[in-house]
């Protein structure tokens, strides 16, 4: 499944870290890459654009001035995240039948209609307010599964091997472990 | 289960916008309360206050001064999320056998040692970079499965039906569809 998220309408001032936090979820659980509108915000394309460096894989992150164009070019389905739509967890059933490119658009303040005709689901994760970021998670996880926290991420400085107790990391073949005096060492 | 969230070291300048986020995720989710450290914020509070007025239940969000007292005196299992800990599902798996109140500690920006060591289950959703709010997400998806995404709150102003395209929102009794005209509506 080849995931690409779409973030309407970023405020570099307002939106910074949030719209930071969607774009490392959308990679972390496996989107090929993210496009944004709003604002240009070269800072936070430099942002991320530095994590993929440190952190591994070829996730990009792009600027577009309108979503118009990418919904109606879209070759693929559209799954719009709002508070409105169908219940997540059946909509993720339909959704993994699908052997085409997913666009997942997640919403800024206000979002147009034209989006939620476009997209071919709206998706509600819960009914309450929460988080555009934890919407994105949870769905991406109810996509994919397991297979959705377990991507590989090659050519990264940085690697982290999971453990109970501290911190294991892997920085250019050099092993450090416990970050510093005030984290607990793994051993 | 009853989970509590505790949001460590908060920063109103920087994280109003993150902890607001975090805390309507574990409310969202099923979280009874969160308890929060670091700079005392009462805009924080009666933001989150508002929604719980309006979106109903009983959710209660607090300030502590410290977060050691809290974890030292837990009557229960704490869960620590962090980039660096035992993978998730595994976790969840242990966690879910509990039948003890379950405090799950999500981390500020530098985390202190004793945290790692206080903590049951230091615990990580991927070993990638992302976000707190997703990692929380997922994470309470993970325990309580489809139940965390179906919780009621009883009481509230708003309730909204899942409604594959458009908007249905309930506001006091009077069925209001479609929220304004950039919006599309149900019918």
């Amino acid at each position: 499944m080849t995931i690409t998220v779409l973030r309407l309408g970023h405020r570099p001032q307002r939106d910074k870290r949030i719209s930071t936090h969607l774009v490392l979820c959308a990679r972390a659980l496996g989107a090929k890459n993210a496009i944004y509108t709003g604002i240009e915000d070269p800072k936070y394309e430099e942002s991320i654009f530095k994590i993929v460096q440190e952190w591994g894989g070829d996730f990009k992150l792009e600027y577009a001035p309108s979503h118009r164009s990418i919904l109606r070019n879209w070759e693929g389905k559209i799954v719009h995240l709002t508070m409105y739509g169908l219940e997540a967890s059946e909509a993720a059933k339909e959704v993994q039948k699908i052997d085409e490119p997913i666009l997942i658009v997640v919403g800024g303040a206000k979002v147009p209609w034209d989006v939620y005709e476009e997209a071919d689901w709206n998706v509600s994760v819960t009914t309450q307010p929460h988080s555009e970021v934890s919407a994105l998670g949870i769905f991406m996880y109810l996509l994919d599964g397991e297979k959705s926290l377990n991507h590989e991420f090659p050519g990264g400085r940085i690697k982290i091997t999971p453990n109970p107790k501290g911190k294991d990391v892997q920085v250019e073949g050099s092993k450090r472990k416990g970050g510093s005096a005030k984290t607990k060492s793994s051993e």
